[in-house]
């Protein structure tokens, strides 16, 4: 870390255990280089695993996609690498702009769908095992409704691409109005299920694009406005006036519930500049005070990232 | 946490991932209360594995305890959930003290000795094949000489006990100099190997009692006196006295190389203030200065647990 006096801190330990005083490292890793420049990391190396094996699973809802999760981290524990949740009106979208995608999908991604991957230190039959293992468990519980679980590594890569692709559709179909929050992982269902509710009433014809990182209980809750003209101009047109009206309502309410729950406006993409207003709004006095305090002490002049975080 | 000002921060947030400004959290974690006064914690409970084996491994040397460490977390990842190193000498002392404990582990701690544990999410069996495959692997490559896994829950137990008594037979035996370090892992045999011969060299008769978490690059590299007399309280009186010569020059050798090894002098047990002068000699001037502007910043009036770290 280049510090904001110019100095050079060397906290290259490769080391798993370093009790000698604070955790510097950490402080600056989460400061978006709002309190010095990181210039080196020491990054860990795993060994690959031999064996990883995707499936898609329909759910009737966010409350089995978490029970679902109960059964497969029971039975895999840190073999579990994947467990993505995708709303049905996610994948709705997906299917409407890039249908070729979609389609290694069907007909799971009809209604909410999870996408697990399980890795296997030592070969494929070992994750194939265990993840047959997990869906047989959860059919018998009635956790799932259907599973598909890829045959090849192209099926496996087609069942991510078709995850990430949402994005792209999104992108495609017009602006939205994007939360990127976590919450405890056992509160999803309540939470998911609350606001579906309260924006549908609220915002009629409004779609929840909500797809992410469930088994890290990371979201990304995002809110498209009503469907628009075929034409993509005016389709991008029509967004970008809902979201000029409704934007800054929708976030707050979706914001105060997270918040409300214990959860995190922004659980991987940092504030920067966009969350900065928002962060000091809904953290306490006495947690902006701390962070001013070191912000304060080691930037006086305020010279590392000025407008960011803080 | 309580402030140094006697405020309240409530960080307690049950999330994997939130990213919404500086991590307080590890900073308050790490200052041994020189920051603040934690009152309380948020835990994350994993499921208990169903299934828990044990295994004594006898090696030639550390640097086949590091073979036999790849070997185990190619094959097992997070599934090897124990394995800890116990040098010839400590598991000596353990047999001359309490030959009762140690003949649990007979014939394979004659040598430097590996215990190993592996657990599994779903069953005993799966933890046993997955032990059962590394040590096979292990031997064939020539990585250890002799292994012995436990039948029972009861031998495992007694394996631990075994690796744990090591402590009470150094209190036995008398004072040592005690080092909790830890250097990048594959730099272990290498410090073993040379610490012992030069200290060997440099102290005719003194006796290595090395254990610990081998596979956290975390080493007990105590140093005990040279075989005292018979008698207790005159043993203890002369390892008293081999301390009050030796002891300054020996840490200071182990903890030279330790640091030029890109180690640590305190990997578990802090530093409170028997290292707190160690730390300020081996630390740069700018992660002691970085320190210190967080210290005054966080507590002026230099309330929090004077006297500590800093």
């Amino acid at each position: 870390v280049v510090t904001a006096t110019g100095e050079i801190w060397n906290g290259l330990r490769s080391l798993r255990k370093d009790n000698t005083g604070f955790d510097l490292k950490d402080l600056f890793v989460g400061s978006e280089g709002s309190l010095g420049l990181i210039t080196a990391a020491v990054l860990k190396l795993f060994p690959q695993p031999k064996g990883v094996v995707t499936a898609l699973a329909s759910v009737k809802d966010p409350a089995q996609a978490l029970q679902l999760l109960a059964i497969a981290q029971t039975q895999a524990d840190a073999a579990l690498t994947g467990f993505e949740f995708m709303s049905a009106q996610s994948t709705a979208l997906l299917a409407q702009y890039f249908p070729e995608i979609a389609r290694h999908g069907q007909p799971m991604i009809t209604g909410d769908t999870v996408l697990i991957e399980i890795s296997h230190p030592q070969n494929q039959e070992g994750a194939t095992e265990l993840l047959q293992s997990i869906m047989e468990a959860a059919f018998t519980a009635g956790v799932i409704q259907d599973a598909t679980i890829a045959q090849s590594i192209a099926q496996s890569n087609a069942l991510w691409h078709l995850r990430e692709s949402i994005t792209l559709a999104s992108a495609e179909d017009g602006p939205q109005i994007k939360h990127d929050i976590s919450l405890p992982i056992s509160s999803l269902p309540d939470f998911i299920a609350t606001m579906s509710q309260e924006l549908k009433m609220a915002y009629s014809g409004i779609r929840l694009i909500n797809f992410g990182h469930f088994g890290d209980g990371n979201l990304h809750f995002n809110v498209a406005p009503p469907a628009g003209p075929a034409n993509r101009a005016e389709r991008h047109q029509a967004h970008a006036d809902f979201l000029l009206t409704h934007e800054d309502s929708i976030r707050r309410h979706v914001h105060d519930r997270v918040m409300a729950m214990g959860g995190s406006i922004s659980a991987e993409h940092g504030l920067g500049q966009l969350r900065r207003a928002e962060a000091a709004h809904y953290k306490s006095e006495v947690e902006i005070g701390l962070m001013k305090s070191i912000k304060a002490a080691l930037d006086p002049l305020g010279l590392m990232n000025p407008g960011k975080v803080l």
